[in-house]
Order: C-alpha cells, then structure tokens, then sequence
C-alpha cells in the first residue's frame, strides 16, 4: 500500500502543482488548501509583494506554527510520561 | 512586554525579509533557518523550478508535517484526558 505513489494536481494561490507521493489524495489537496488560504492571507496584507516573496513568508508563518506545536507536543509529552509513571511510594 | 514588536531582517534562499512581529529575534531567526534549509531540500530535486513555484512546494511539506504533528498532539491528548481521569470504579 504504501509504495504506491499517488499523483495529484492542486490549484495553490492560481497556479496548478502535481504532487506526487504516498499520501491519500484527500490529504493532499487538503494541506494544498490549507497552504492556498494562508498565501491569500499573506498577500491580503503584502499586496504589494512579488508571488515568489509572499510564498516564502507563508512558509515562514506555518512554520512557525509548526515550531511552536512541536513546543506544545513536547511539553504534554513530558507531562504524560512523568504522570503516567505515578506517583513513587516508598 | 508583548506589545513590543521586533522588527528582523533574515535572508531565505539568498533573499533578504524583514519580519515584523512580537516574537523573540532567535525564535525567528531559528524559524527562517528551517524555511531556508526546507527550500534548499527541495530545490535539490526540483532545481528546474522557478523560486515561487519551490517556495509554494516547500509550505506544502511544512504544512503536510504541521497537519501530521496536530493530529499526533491531539491523540496524545485524548490519551492523557482518558488516562488522567483514572479508571472508573462502580
């Protein structure tokens, strides 16, 4: 199942992208969306920017969110593991 | 504190960004850092593509690993609300 590669045309900020991959394709063209809505985002704010430059800082914004989550995961992370091992009794 | 905006020039893929915004300048530094090594990644293997078209394709595989990583805190948290609630007694 999973070496079978998908090969899927999205439509990101007007421009058509074939990606291929393992992923099903109602992933993919979900996370297309997804990266679609944040450059509308982008250029609602940086009209005056070139494609290239608001693409960039789209990739700039998700992974900042992507950096911040990892935070976030790690942390609960943490607090699951110390948790789940209880409490020490002596 | 956090009304202060930091104002950061970073450089992506040989192009210079000024990011404006309430975060640490190493938060963003490090966040530019990952873009850029993502861009190069991609352009390794996809080097006939103009910079806009390897920028959209590089916030695709970061948005991909967010959506992966979200959907792995939120099992990790069902299973810490699940287990943190204890075992029901009758």
């Amino acid at each position: 199942m999973g070496e079978f590669k998908n090969r899927i045309t999205v439509t990101i900020y007007d421009q058509h992208y074939t990606i291929i991959g393992e992923e099903e394709p109602s992933h993919i063209r979900h996370v297309a969306g997804l990266v679609d809505m944040r450059i509308r985002e982008v250029s609602k704010y940086n009209a005056g920017l070139d494609t290239s430059r608001k693409a960039v800082l789209t990739a700039v914004n998700i992974m900042d969110d992507y950096v911040k989550l990892q935070e976030k995961y790690e942390d609960l992370l943490a607090k699951y593991e110390s948790e789940g091992q209880g409490p020490v009794n002596d």
